[in-house]
């Protein structure tokens, strides 16, 4: 069962039929012109509005609804899912999802989140890509009270979609990604509104692809943003700084400074390789209905 | 003539030949090895280490030389030209070097100043492509000691590679660069370095593009920034400060104003194009030599 069958709850959804993972696939929310066109995609099985029937049968629950949302989407889900079921997600932030469920015993008992570590500034199920777990990161955070059983089928789940799984803590996965996408994020859209629009005839690739996530939804990245506050306030502080002493560096009109400045960053970015690829499965676990 | 046959010169070269612009390009360079490599990528004809004869019965030099050399390549190019050429450059900024030219009667009158806003974060001519130019802006910078006839042989020149031509003022060029590009650049390098290698597998779409730019050459971007220092500032003056709004409505936990302030990028994101098309050109001029 997928809740949420936007972007990446669609992108589940494919690459779990993609692969023949799945025998039955019910994608479940609130508005049934988004559930159709889910379904006219092949991004799941079929559709539903009624949560609790949905998952009473169902071996796994993939919450994919805003941030916000997640921690009681999966209290609701963990009172009608069988207990042998688990409950992953696909929240960009992971502490306060993970406090919630913790402090819940039932959904305590079920749930592993997690973070595929995969995109777009485009939202909506008609983005939906059946490759767009392939061979990203997918952090898993199991806290103190998850179950070795479910830590170990959402490694296997994540791991059989093409993610390579990662195991963090929801607090080191949100310090973390508050640097490797909360702060790109903020900086994209810091940089294209200080450009004016009269002036976009001037730019070019940098300023294009340095504000291409600004485009994304503005409801998404606040709640986002308003998860993560004190981690993403960090790495705001630490970018802040690293550009200050750059322009410390211009004022001073100092050239060893501005290239040995500029070489930092330099490195850093000829180390990143954005495409790894995708793990072999040679057995793929299979998340069938019914068992 | 093609002083400098890197990336941008031997673009410049290869959308001559493709275009079949000119009857012969010679490149002229202080590497031997470079200029070899860019007679057999076809990005020139032949290749010459003694500018004064290279220029000697030339229509057109594009001074595609480091933005600190640009200016001084111009006066020993005006001293050989013949007085009908132009001479045209690819700098990134135009204020000193435009400044520079003025001062020198016989540079101002062959010179018009030009950038095509063109590029790629790799360097060498074996990333050049005919292609580069295609639809992309180019801003000339005439000023009041450009003659008219050399005015119109650039706007000519560039328009025929393909490029958009827009005029302005060296300095309103440079204010306007240093907002879509230089800052652009800055803000992918402090990024880049802020973000330990180490979280790289955590990184994806957003920081890869973000920091794209930064991988580019240290020497190129050291002397950008520098020749343009005042313009740069006040555009981190002024990223830094929408950067900051967004802080503090983080630090307020204040979800109105974080959707606005994103809204405000998005907007922006939302209305910029980067691919226009190549204005159709009936009867483009010939830059051949002999004429």
């Amino acid at each position: 069962m997928i809740l949420g069958v936007g972007l990446i709850g669609g992108s589940v959804g494919k690459a779990l039929r993609a692969r023949g993972l799945a025998d039955r696939i019910v994608g479940v929310g609130r508005d049934p012109a988004r559930l159709d066109e889910a379904c006219r995609l092949g991004a799941i099985d079929e559709a539903s509005g009624d949560l609790a029937s949905a998952v009473a049968d169902a071996d796994l629950a993939v919450i994919c609804t805003p941030v916000s949302r997640i921690a009681d989407d999966c209290l609701t889900i963990a009172r009608w899912i069988p207990s042998h079921a688990l409950i992953t997600d696909v929240g960009s932030t992971k502490l306060a999802i993970a406090d919630a469920v913790d402090a819940d015993p039932v959904a305590r008992s079920k749930f592993c989140g997690a973070h595929p570590i995969a995109g777009s500034e485009h939202q909506g199920v008609a983005h939906a890509r059946a490759d767009l777990f392939d061979g990203r990161s997918c952090v898993i955070t199991p806290t103190s009270s998850t179950l070795e059983t479910h830590r170990e089928l959402a490694t296997q789940f994540w791991g059989s979609l093409g993610c390579r799984v990662l195991v963090m803590s929801p607090q080191d996965h949100d310090r973390a990604l508050a640097l490797t996408s909360h702060l790109p994020h903020a900086v994209a859209s810091a940089l294209a509104s200080t450009v004016p629009c009269a002036l976009h005839p001037l730019a070019a690739g940098a300023f294009r692809d340095g504000t291409r996530v600004a485009a994304s939804g503005a409801e998404l990245w606040t709640e986002i943003f308003l998860a993560n506050r004190d981690a993403t306030l960090v790495a705001i502080s630490a970018f802040s700084d690293r550009l200050d002493q750059f322009r410390r560096a211009l004022v001073d009109g100092d050239a060893e400074q501005i290239a040995d400045w500029w070489r930092a960053g330099q490195s850093s970015r000829e180390q990143f390789t954005f495409e790894a690829p995708a793990p072999a499965h040679e057995s793929p676990p299979s998340y069938g209905v019914p068992k």
